[in-house]
């Protein structure tokens, strides 16, 4: 059994994630806009690095058929229907349609694991059904790892406190010790220890947390914190993020 | 004021670390074994990043001015006269003598600092005398910089502990929210905040301290782990490692 974080995407090679489980976390903001948009009836979102190539992709779907989202410095792209904020993916903007979303750090870590097994999308808004899927999949010996988008490359602390929630959802009562881990995964392991189930307090903490905060978005940082408002389990596949139906 | 932590190395530019006083943090063990050395009486520690570069440079020292020493893998690296550990820079073999070193990871980090301004070596073993210093630095308003050598480029449990320990010191009784920080020096207080004044449980608990027992060099764990060990002010300049005596 093997449990591995990453703190940033920086430097992550295909063999880092070759054969393994991958968790994304950005959840200020990204990820938890996916979860909202696919929880609010999304028929899927693609995450492309840049607002050129969003634009592109939109002229070849119909313009019924796909909205346009995205930021830079936390604020929406011009000429782009919607921001990153999750409180957007309402259902009138996004049933049925194709979310087209370009983010700084999310994208760039999602793009990041194509050699990967499989990845899931992960936030506190669907961090049980993500939890589900991690614990099932230690189970079942196969390698994860948690990936942070961090910021700008380097340790962001509300990605690193949900991959600590992740693990140990995933762990499910095992001692960490008893599985393959590295640092980081003691270290996000602390961060869980330290917040307890305070989703609120790290997020708040973090550098994402207080810029969103100064740039009056703090209703989006305690709509991250909220635990399964978006309780889908969200897929990453051929470049598009679904959101997965169990089997029933 | 400003305080910033960086968990490994890795993409770290001239302009991240001009103008700072950064402490540079390998506890396991290159930052412990250069306190020890000059503690011992070493009369400077000259690190170098490969065994070839340590071996061009001892020739143009004479023989009985220089010590070769290093480890790749945690082992001594071959026709070294000294591995990488503590506890083998006795009085005996470093006292009046330039110790060439050559390790993996803090090697690294030390050379990814020559913009700053100033450069010191920390470890547990000097701690007391780097946290004043690093206080200091912070109430003058000079920008400090917490480098951890990390392990492979990426976070190390041990190092980061130890910098959530300059960390407190710097700060002196100053909540972190009335300084300028980053998501990295939350984490790393948070780490203290977990293993309180433990230096054993977090060392243990890393990858690199458990490689270490499990190679049969646990005393070096433990010898890592004691405070103020080796009191020596490790100062870097023009690629010397030098013992800053106090004015008095």
């Amino acid at each position: 059994m093997s449990l591995r974080v990453r703190f940033s995407s920086r430097g992550l090679t295909p063999p880092d994630v070759a054969g393994s489980v991958v968790f994304v976390v950005d959840i200020l903001r990204a990820t938890t806009t996916m979860c909202a948009a696919l929880h609010h009836g999304a028929k899927a979102i693609i995450p492309v690095d840049s607002a050129e190539e969003a634009m592109r992709l939109a002229q070849t779907i119909g313009r019924d058929d796909m909205v346009l989202a995205g930021e830079r410095n936390c604020l929406r792209i011009e000429g782009f229907t919607l921001g990153n904020s999750p409180r957007e993916m309402t259902p009138e903007m996004v049933q049925g349609r194709t979310v087209v979303l370009t983010t700084t750090n999310g994208t760039r870590a999602l793009l990041a694991t194509q050699a990967a097994d499989e990845v899931f999308v992960a936030a506190a808004s669907n961090i049980t059904a993500i939890g589900g899927r991690a614990h099932a999949a230690l189970e079942a010996g196969r390698p994860i790892l948690i990936l942070c988008a961090g910021r700008e490359d380097e340790f962001a602390l509300d990605d690193a406190y949900c991959a600590g929630r992740i693990a140990t959802l995933a762990l499910g009562g095992r001692d960490v010790a008893d599985v393959e881990h590295d640092d980081a995964t003691i270290a996000a392991l602390d961060l869980v220890a330290r917040y307890r189930q305070r989703w609120d307090k790290p997020l708040r903490a973090s550098t994402a947390g207080r810029n969103l905060v100064r740039l009056g978005m703090g209703d989006d940082v305690a709509d991250a914190a909220r635990t399964d408002a978006y309780p889908v389990l969200a897929h990453f596949h051929e470049r598009r993020v679904l959101a997965v139906r169990p089997a029933a």
